[in-house]
């Protein structure tokens, strides 16, 4: 039982069939055409030798298969990932040295380590801290940011900079120098992928294609400008007009590698790798999700932690850098039909295959054919409708998304991610810093009892009943003091005080020293506090303190018992009445 | 009424008669001959001259009588916030120094600026993220380091740490060069001012004096010691014997002092400068609240802010060091009488001419009778009663004091209150993250639903009620897809799946996601996704969103109603049934 919930391989490969060996295989063909310009051309957003992009997705995707819970999910290389290695590798090494690489690689270990600790302390809840909006926010502003980084490539410059102000300052001074031959080619291949994405298909569904293979073909579309641009570049002897080109990349299967261990770098590199890891696990469990939920599967997040885990710590042993599941190569790899994670060891196979006998066909591959297919490809990560949405929906998740955005433009990934969190979090504590509270009265002749503001509700001048709506905590306990002593000090007749607590699901240590501080500074004052309403787990903890015997009024079982028994004057049963 | 608000001097001030003018003179008495011993004592634990004590107590008692709005609060430098400026000046520059001065002058200026800029923008909500257990953890374990920081003067030795570690190391290390003479002075005040605390009240009340007065030679007392030990040591010579005294201090009033505007300084004071803030705010406000209740007076945490930003930029003006409400000096006033406060500025004018006058008498006052006082005062802030506390009702609170009482032993005052926060909002974020669910079923003969785990209740195959106990955020969000999903994917026969949620105080726009997403998924399973019992503002935002049209389900009042519409066989009043 442990042993298949560590493996989930053990699972699914016993019942394993030709069946699904089959659908497994097609689907491995499709992506591995699809991975080829894809993993090449994010390890050059990386800052990375483009055969980096072919390792990453080698050993990985095994090691995931092994490990991973979804059927479907790809990993490897993925557009933000790369941008955040870049970024934080960047800092700290010159691009292309020795020392670049060996910093990627030790961050990948760094990332697969951290990874497998949250997956085997079971700590997959602390990605939620990245609320929604957040994260839509995040991926719209680090689309942006890559779209930019690339532009470079198709204008046959150098640029450089890690937020838009610097690539923008940075294209604008370089800009005299563009390439005339780069601008052509690249503006081509970037048209030819955005027809590819948006009228391909359509085209082909009138030609009469299947809808389901035309979706596959249009995946698979950048083959055709990587092998059509590889042959312009290479017959019109365009590297002598100052087209760059990929160039010599290494034949053979994934080399041996192994992180560093300086603390120095581990240190530099730490706060990134937690940013790369959770931003990492974030976006690939919502993909796993999403496709399990298509075939009532299940996804364990703390076993995906250990499958991400697993393929990170193999990518930094096999010449890769940090992976994690990516979207469109798992949605090709739905589609395409993939039953079981052997599809993801086919795949490796393939690009296995690819990085033996395929990489001296790339030395004329323009560099400017694999910046359009990210531009294409991040372009369409970028969407601001979530500024509308949280807008019309919460202004308080609209400040959050705004300053992600605006911090990751104006300042970095990392910067921009951070703030997102923090914001956020600190956004949550506030709101809930200040409850909703309503006075509240009885609705007549019912057991009802409604806000005095928007009903229409009877009252004693003598009792008071709060209604809190909120989790008494930390961060409400000194709001919730304050306000009873205000509303205390405005009513001269008042002989007790009744909280009502139906939607208080936790009291916490600090609330519960606020609740004896409001009861001992009421009995100074000869009114006695009641609660009503209070929910069994609640009661339960307060049973543990000494609250309840230092309790000056009592704990009804409903606020119209309660009533029943304070004011004298109301009509009430006998059998109501009750003491808690 | 605006200029009131900011100045509540205006409102006090007007009403202001003999009766009241002469219980604050009275109280400014009594504090004035408690303060100078003490003032002068905690100048010494910040590692300044004894005079910045005194210094700190005059400007900024004035300036809180003007802006704040608690009537007995004494203003002036307490233990924690002088071990906090040791701790944070300590890092900067060498004890004794100009530098060392000039850092405390612009720590006070800079504390003063981030209260009134939180009270201006009305941010005091911002202190409550310091949870009461974490509040009382740090405050026993600022005490044992400030006890353990005064050994060396008893001892007569040289010593110093920023943890218990360092010092108890340091301690040892020195413990050869003890000063015996010193040691026998240091014992004796120790054990004098332990009897004076724990003794000379019963003995007094014995001997028919009224209690309140009993109480306040109580807080007197020191003074005696200090007489007493000065005496000796100048008559007998003492400085000879290796006695350390206070020596010179210049004798007049406070002089005009500027702060620092050093970038380089400013960015390294910035967090201390922050944590003190919050620290001497906290401490403060408990304080005035406790002693406002008392009277059905109102303190406004905002105005309080403002209060205590003048007084320490006061301080910086005038020679002095971050100060805030001190709770000793504070109940001594209040207990003495303090109407107003005037008594406050009363007691700045006793001191001011205790700095005109009484300095040069204070030359042989040992530092060992400095170090008694603070022993002695600070010991009664240790109370470990808070671990058992919490042990009993709250694990998560319990770990939250315990670790803020390690880290700050161990690594120091600023280390220890940053992790006590940062790990009660993180264990607040958990706890929410996986909030209370019940399936329910609906108890026999009555309108009423419960945990099927706990009740003996009816259910449908075909129907799931889940009743949520949380408020739905981004922290909880993915637990509650994953809960669902799990929960369906085990019932085959699933036709309708019901959210109850009468305790779902906020959806924010993270689960508001979710639940779009949850109502998808069921769709391509043949499942309505309904809810029941949402709360008016609950409903109010929802309505702002397109998820009403999107619900695959209905919107039901109440789960009865829910229940009667969905289960067929289900035996209903016609009028019950009721579309949302």
């Amino acid at each position: 039982m442990m042993f298949t919930k560590y493996f989930p391989v053990l699972d699914w490969g016993r019942r394993y069939n030709r069946d699904a060996a089959t659908n497994d295989l097609i689907a491995a063909v499709i992506v591995t055409i699809m991975l080829i310009p894809q993993s090449l051309a994010y390890a050059l957003l990386a800052g990375l030798p483009a055969q980096m992009g072919i390792y990453a997705s080698i050993v990985p995707i095994i090691l995931y298969a092994i490990f991973g819970t979804s059927r479907a999910l790809a990993v490897g290389p993925v557009a933000v990932v790369s941008l955040m290695t870049a970024a934080a590798i960047g800092e700290i090494a010159v691009q292309g040295s020795a020392d670049y690489i060996v910093a990627a690689i030790t961050l990948a270990f760094m990332s697969g380590v951290i990874l497998l600790v949250l997956g085997l302390f079971r700590l997959g809840f602390l990605a939620n801290f990245l609320s929604h909006p957040v994260i839509a926010g995040f991926i719209t502003a680090t689309g942006i940011i890559i779209a930019a980084s690339q532009l470079k490539h198709i204008l046959g410059i150098d640029a450089s900079g890690h937020n838009l102000w610097e690539l923008v300052h940075s294209l604008i001074e370089h800009l005299p120098e563009t390439n005339p031959v780069t601008l052509v080619l690249g503006v081509l291949a970037t048209a030819f992928l955005f027809w590819v994405r948006k009228g391909l298909k359509p085209m082909l569904v009138k030609a009469g294609v299947r809808p389901r293979l035309a979706d596959i073909l249009t995946k698979v579309g950048p083959v055709a400008a990587v092998v059509a641009t590889t042959v312009v570049t290479w017959s019109l002897g365009l590297v002598d007009k100052g087209v760059k080109v990929v160039g010599d990349v290494p034949q053979g299967l994934p080399p041996l590698t192994a992180p560093s261990f300086s603390p120095e770098l581990w240190s530099s590199l730490l706060g990134p790798a937690i940013l790369i890891s959770v931003i990492g696990f974030v976006e690939s469990i919502s993909v796993a999700q999403t496709l399990a939920a298509k075939k009532r599967q299940r996804i364990d997040p703390n076993q995906e932690l250990i499958g991400l885990g697993a393929a990170n710590i193999g990518a930094a042993f096999t010449g890769g850098y940090p992976v994690t599941g990516g979207f469109a190569r798992s949605v090709v790899n739905f589609d395409a039909g993939a039953a079981t994670p052997a599809a993801g060891a086919y795949t490796a196979v393939g690009l296995a295959l690819a990085a033996l006998l395929l990489t001296p066909l790339i030395f004329f591959l323009p560099k400017a054919t694999l910046a359009a297919t990210i531009i294409v490809a991040v372009l369409s990560l970028v969407d601001f409708s979530i500024l509308k949405k949280t807008w019309n929906y919460s202004k308080a998740d609209f400040i959050a998304v705004l300053a992600t955005i605006l911090i990751t433009l104006g300042f970095g990934v990392e910067l921009g991610v951070t703030a997102g969190v923090v914001l956020s979090i600190v956004i949550h504590l506030f709101k809930t810093s200040r409850p909703h509270m309503a006075i509240v009265g009885q609705v007549p002749d019912t057991e009802h009892f409604r806000n005095v503001l928007r009903h229409d509700v009877t009252t004693q001048d003598n009792i008071l009943t709060l209604r809190v709506d909120e989790s008494l905590y930390f961060a409400n306990a000194r709001f919730l003091e304050d306000s009873v002593y205000d509303i205390v000090a405005s009513m001269p007749k008042l002989e007790h005080v009744i909280l009502m607590c139906p939607a208080v699901n936790d009291i916490d240590m600090s609330a519960l020293e606020s609740l004896e501080a409001i009861n001992e500074r009421l009995v100074a004052l000869g009114v006695k506090l009641h609660m009503s309403e209070v929910k069994g787990p609640v009661m339960d903890r307060l049973k543990r303190s000494d609250f309840l015997e230092e309790l000056s009024g009592k704990i009804f079982l409903s606020q119209h018992q309660a009533i029943c028994e304070l004011a004298p004057t109301y009509p009430c049963p006998q059998e109501d009445a009750q003491n808690g």
